[in-house]
């Protein structure tokens, strides 16, 4: 079996986060909502005070091999806030390329999460999952993890283009 | 009628903020949950890297009235990420006393937290309602936001405490 590293991004890596990112809005059924760019993923995640932090699974082939190291898998985590209980990690997406799932990958990622997340003081780890999504709810939930909007009813709004312009009186 | 001015809070605020904290989250029916400190307002928010921005809305009493400006409001945001759009804002949390409601100030918080948005070049403004809070449902659809729980089914999920520290093996 190919052994798998858990690393930090680098800005080298953004064109294959990019890819990946197409990927799972391609998954979720919102790939035409994909507007991101390569040089936005690079100025917003790897400059002073970066907006994201990013972390990523890389196969390493075996001997005789003929491919390099390759990227296959993403998290994307910001710190939040939460005004009942302080700091909060929030994992804005998670995915590992089908033919690398049920090896764990998707699991060690989350865990480093956690791990950065604890050692920052946060309280919670936050994510969002489509209700349609049933596979991602259950290993969620049976991981330990709450549905908020089942539960208390929490629904997210959300601002954008000529609204927020408005809003903004601009 | 009392002048009112929206601004930055400072330290000094924390102790007021934790007040209104305190009331929205009993307005929410959710105020056992509130367990953060004034001193982990002030070092989250007030230090390097701040965890979160916060805006208060200041009321200065008429003349002849005895008390001084009295912090009625607040409105906490941070930045946060979306993979298919960019930099955002998030509103955690707005709060109005009730005896001062009806005076726009909510909206004045609003559209400062969007023009602080649009400053930083995010492209959305998003926040999370109660589904029993139709008032304010109504208020941010009228606004022009969209309810993405309901139109494309995202759903809040958490990990907190052991489930949390059991993620990442500690």
């Amino acid at each position: 079996m190919d052994s798998v590293r858990i690393r930090e991004a680098k800005e080298g890596d953004c064109g294959n986060i990019l890819r990946l990112i197409r990927e799972l809005a391609e998954y979720e059924k919102f790939s035409n909502q994909v507007k991101i760019s390569e040089e936005a993923l690079k100025a917003d995640g790897f400059r002073e005070n970066p907006f994201y932090h990013c972390l990523v699974a890389e196969i390493f082939p075996g001997p005789g091999e003929p491919q390099g190291p390759c990227v296959v898998a993403y998290g994307i985590y910001y710190f939040s806030y939460s005004t009942w209980k302080g700091r909060n990690v929030y994992l804005e997406d998670i995915y590992v390329k089908p033919e690398y799932r049920g090896q764990g990958i998707g699991s060690k990622i989350i865990k480093k999460v956690a791990e950065v997340a604890l050692d920052k003081g946060c309280s919670q780890f936050r994510l969002a999952v489509l209700n349609w999504n049933k596979r991602a709810m259950d290993l969620y939930k049976a991981l330990g993890a709450q549905d908020l909007t089942e539960a208390e009813g929490w629904h997210s709004f959300c601002f954008e283009g000529e609204a927020m312009r408005e809003l903004a009186g601009k």
